[in-house]
């Protein structure tokens, strides 16, 4: 017998055992109900997909069933005791689900065993040994944790409830989960209502706790915040996070944490109180969530690392199956999400999770998610900018080009208004460079985010965007941050041989305002779609504008004539993140900035409008790194003395390397120049010259961004009259 | 129609159309005859794999038939003309092997216009305009190009000879096939008579034009060296460059380019003049190389960087699939090879291909190639040392130690007696740089080798053994080097729980002699296998000795109270690589160092015995490196001042990090500290202390390396008595 029959055959035999034995109680009914288990009963056997899922865990249940019980001591903040606590409700939660399927007895004693542990461990505990600052919780460094334990333990005592003796629910109710969901309302009540996905687990675990134990005091808590008057709770923290588009205003590192509890809270809600519709509220904005999320990755499924982010975040993260499976099981069945659940190649272990598995196996999933260009707006009104991506080609092979213009995005918010990000090849090309920071890597500061985060990380220097007079933007003052944003000027994608996005800012630097406009153009004069890059910066002072971009790959030409620092190395400044920058080398331009490199199997070119006056700083990232954090990564900045000025920049992909094959064509850019032929209040004209003597031009409005309004602009004698926000003319 | 079935059918037509039209004559029989031209025929249709390599290359040969034949004035060193040269005799031959399958005339046109035009041009040149060096060519900057487009062109030649009139052969023969084999082996005959892969390359070239010209002079030239003596050749190449077991003096990177010169003449041999056995000479040393290379790859296909080598080079490379398939189908269809074969995904166009294709077809290919612990010896005698490899675990994760104890290498060779390289996961994780080239990447230096290849990747400093005084071994002088080599001490592998290799060295410094021995334990001790490394030096006088390990990743955590320079950097010496290194951090040991660091989803410690007298440096490539031509990857290394010294070190793998789960698990090493219990000149032991309080020890012969001596060492009192080269004992 395969292992795969074999696996099938016992839960199937447990069942036969079982179903007589399963009373007719009200639960489970929290997060799972008595569909789910049926539907799970019925789709063994059935649905491929569903028994990969059943044999991916059930070794890990089994284990855990078979090894001792340990609820230690709350000791470290990424240690031993940290991951155990961890790995502690994963496995009472899996085996509640075990137990919901199976009625093997063996699963609700474990998760009986376990709850009746935590109830006497809890009582004791004060205040977390590694805690640090406001959030600190008991049985975790951070009350964060602690919501989600929670989250995951009322799942398993609801599974497991119909096998407990009333003294037992007496005891589990009135020494953990009562006193946590009472310690999390009340003691940290200023978590709870904070607008923020800590605030969103809260309330989660909260309103479970609440539901679970037929406490209506806490779901309304939950649902409506502490004071019960909808300043805050679950609903509240849905009208407020994200953008009526579905944009979540952390960003998509955070977004795909947050839809854990939302998704997760929504469905045991939808469970209890189907008349609040919870999937439809707010125009399915749950749906749009996920839907932007998933926008929001590259081909290689990696979320877009504005803001804090680790880089190695897919959406083939566990939260993003459980989003998935749900709102494909709850809003619509929509089969555009199934290539995404294919990857996943897992489904949770619910009624949802049947559904995908389902329609998989009926071959419903198209080949690619259907990645497009697209805008999403942020802000509760969705006034508060956005976000635009511009995107070239098949999943195989796609250029995306980010602009953000969002707001603040709360306390894990980088100060990079404009900033920009380009990948390729299904690589990243110009990094953002996520977050400093080894997640739950213990010897790295507890694996928590590492000073560096803020000193760099965080700091506009070190983004692809431009820092004025060595200051980040808004002072990099996160109070000051969260209450501006940048404005989308236009954003314009529907003919995708020209996509043009433009944004302002004019409340990072006190009379600075600046306008960036990014377009993605497919021409043949081209081998791949080039970007035009043009920011446009207006003050009545002068000023210092550093304009960085963070190429990845090894350089292999540049036209900066430079003094190469080869021999001692020292840093690019003293704060707001130029002390983490070693000075490579440095130059002035004589004539357009051309730098060239090459990134996996093809060659990357940006040339940039320059003269004499434009310093260029060779820079790689390490400095003032005494404990090895940072990645050694390079940049080159422009510098610019100048009160008002225009940037302007071509990005071309071009030629091929194979180092199989030993392979190489076209490492020399098509371009030979970029000069920004023409700039007032209404438009600027950008022209590109190329190596074979070819011109073409990009115009773009500074106005009010109407389609229909028409502009005039006089370049080097001749006139150009447009309509609209931007064209692209070949000469 | 699908697009198989019609280039299928196409390729079917014209055989009917052709078929009486193919001349009953004795061409072609350079390196395909008519019995590969009637396989390849067929297999049309038959065995997929040769189907698909059909569909390969048909749209290349096609599209060149459709455009326009150029045939340059030579010019660059790795610009447009030196890529066409290149193009046009790949396409020459593909057209020529199109010819004899299909019969149609337009390739044997194309091949005859090609010819032609190359007869008009090469009369006309002189010395390459940008030759360097002794080996100029004419076509090409260097010889070595001109021999591959003589061993292209003759095969072409070949293929079409029937269809040319005797006008065209005198033309094609007279103006440029003779010329060029006069050229290479009169005015450039010290390069054919040299015994390295150029030499190779010039006699298979040589060889080539005798063999399709009837002209016997060239073929003995070819076959025994210019004097006709045997003192060169091809002959004399295989009986130097290759030890006895099949290993090539200059490593893996040129083994894989020397491969296809070898056997492509070797088939030319054997179709023109079988009674030479070349395929049987020196006990099938073809075949041997061919494997030796093989094994000589990491799980994932790539050759062992020793010497000058390009990282990205694997066995996916087009010469291996040559090499392969002639060696499967003259050298007793050995099914172990069809496991490369598969990752290939092609086959060559021949005879040997469909051989290979036909057994895939069968099923004949076991899934994976069976690697194993192996020692090759180097030199021709097989006296000159050799390269041990030792492995532990399935293709899918397996650790794998390189020890390099092998003679020079000749004009390629690194100064890195005793080096070792670490892979894991999949990947490398003490890595040697290779070569510093960007190959055929015209801005990076021409594509030739950089000068940092010679000041940085060759040095001893830039490897992972010990650098003496702050100089390369032999004085980093190429002469001193060649004549002289390491020495293998003892090899066993029998045991894959304790795997143990020794070498030594006594030649690389005056009065300075050296013996690395490398473990690989296997045991319940730890989670994956670790690799105990002690390197003993004994002297009579002091010296410095600078110990490195290059490791790739992230650093985690350090025993070592260090001091960062993360405000200034400087180089950590002035010249033999040192030069090229910026000094981080420095600190003094305090008892065992640790390091431990971050690659991939795993955590690597090492923990070296070291004591207060122990200096570390820390340090990062990149120094001196104005062209920003290196690479920026750390290495820490350990400085001793004594005249004898043993560092001994153990290299543990352990717990799982992973980015999309958030999940980390054992970043820590179960390893406390390392020391040397005693050292002799009979013997050594290392005892190694655990975190949970055990110990174990490695003894280690330093005497003659029979496996029946026994040995006594007194450690801290205690008598150990064993019998043969080490022992592993557990306390």
């Amino acid at each position: 017998m395969t292992f795969k029959k074999k696996i099938i055959c016992t839960l199937i035999g447990s069942l036969v055992l079982v179903s007589t034995v399963v009373a007719q109680d009200e639960h489970p009914r929290l997060f799972l109900n008595r569909t789910d288990v049926a539907a799970m009963r019925a789709a063994i056997g059935k649905y491929p997909l569903f028994d990969v899922s059943l044999r991916l865990v059930k070794p890990k249940i089994d284990k855990a069933l078979a090894g001792p019980i340990d609820v230690p001591i709350p000791k470290d903040a990424g240690g031993y005791t940290h991951e155990r606590h961890k790995q502690n409700y994963t496995e009472m939660q899996l085996a509640g689900v075990f137990y919901s399927i199976t009625g093997e007895a063996r699963y609700a004693d474990f998760v009986r065993s376990m709850l009746l542990k935590y109830a006497d461990l809890y009582p004791t505990l004060g205040r977390h040994p590694a805690a640090a600052g406001e959030a600190a919780g008991r049985l975790f460094w951070q009350t964060l944790n602690e919501t989600v334990w929670l989250v995951h333990a009322t799942q398993a005592y609801d599974c497991v409830y119909d096998r407990l003796s009333a003294a037992d629910r007496a005891i589990i109710e009135s020494k953990v989960i009562r006193p946590m969901a009472v310690f999390l309302s009340e003691e940290r009540v200023h978590e709870m209502d904070r607008i923020h996905n800590h605030g969103t687990w809260s309330c989660a675990a909260v309103g479970m706790a609440g539901y679970v134990m037929n406490d209506k005091n806490l779901v309304e808590k939950a649902l409506y915040g502490s004071k019960k008057d909808r300043s805050g709770g679950f609903l509240r923290q849905i009208d407020l996070l994200f953008s009526p588009d579905g944009f979540y205003t952390e960003g998509l590192y955070y977004v795909r944490y947050a839809l854990l509890p939302f998704y997760t809270f929504a469905q045991v809600i939808e469970n209890n109180q189907p008349e609040l519709k919870i999937f439809e509220y707010r125009d399915q904005i749950l749906k749009k969530a996920l839907t932007s999320a998933l926008q929001l990755t590259y081909t290689n499924g990696a979320f877009i690392p504005i803001n804090d982010a680790l880089k190695e975040k897919t959406y083939l993260s566990p939260e993003i199956i459980v989003a998935l499976d749900i709102a494909f099981s709850r809003s619509g069945q929509d089969v555009n999400l199934l290539p995404v659940a294919v990857r996943h190649n897992e489904v949770m272990l619910s009624g949802a999770g049947v559904d995908v598995a389902k329609a998989i196996a009926g071959k419903k999933a198209p080949k690619d998610y259907p990645y497009k260009s697209v805008e999403y707006t942020d802000g509760a009104q969705g006034k508060d900018g956005g976000i635009g991506v511009l995107r070239y080609g098949p999943s195989e092979d796609q250029s995306m080009m980010i602009m953000k213009y969002t707001g603040h995005g709360l306390s894990h918010g980088h100060y990079d208004k404009l900033g920009i990000l380009y990948y390729d090849q299904g690589r990243e090309i110009l990094q953002d460079y996520g977050s400093a920071r080894f997640i739950n890597v213990e010897p790295k500061y507890g694996g928590r985010y590492l000073p560096e985060n803020k000193s760099f990380a965080m700091q506009t220097i070190a983004h692809n965007t431009v820092t004025v007079d060595g200051t980040s933007h808004f002072s990099g003052d996160v109070r000051i941050a969260e209450r501006n944003h940048a404005d989308r000027h236009f954003y314009e994608a529907r003919d995708d041989h020209f996509q043009v996005m433009s944004a302002r800012v004019t409340t990072a630097y006190e009379g600075v305002s600046m306008q960036r406009t990014v377009a993605m153009v497919r021409d043949n004069l081209f081998e791949k779609p080039i970007v035009i890059d043009v920011f446009k910066i207006v003050s009545d002072k002068p000023h210092t504008y550093d304009f960085p971009y963070y190429y990845l790959g090894q350089l292999t030409s540049t036209s900066v004539k430079y003094r190469s620092f080869d021999r001692q190395l020292s840093l690019l400044g003293t704060q707001n993140g130029y002390q983490h920058l070693w000075k490579e080398a440095e130059g002035n331009a004589s004539g357009a900035v051309q730098v060239s490199w090459l990134a996996g199997e093809r060659y990357y070119s940006i040339t940039s409008a320059a003269d004499t006056s434009t310093q260029v700083f060779f820079v790689r990232i390490g400095g003032s790194d005494p404990n090895f954090n940072l990645r050694h990564e390079p940049a080159f900045i422009l510098r610019q003395e100048a009160s008002s000025h225009v940037f302007a920049s071509v990005l071309e992909p071009h030629g091929a390397w194979d180092g199989t094959k030993e392979f190489s064509e076209h490492a020399g850019s098509s371009i030979r120049s970029v000069h920004v032929a023409a700039t007032n209040g209404d438009a600027t004209a950008v022209e590109i010259s190329g190596v074979d003597g070819w011109k073409c031009m990009l115009l773009i409005s500074n106005g009010d961004g109407s389609e229909s309004a028409g502009h005039t602009l006089v370049v080097a004698g001749r006139e150009y009259t447009w309509k609209g926000n931007a064209q692209f003319i070949k000469q």
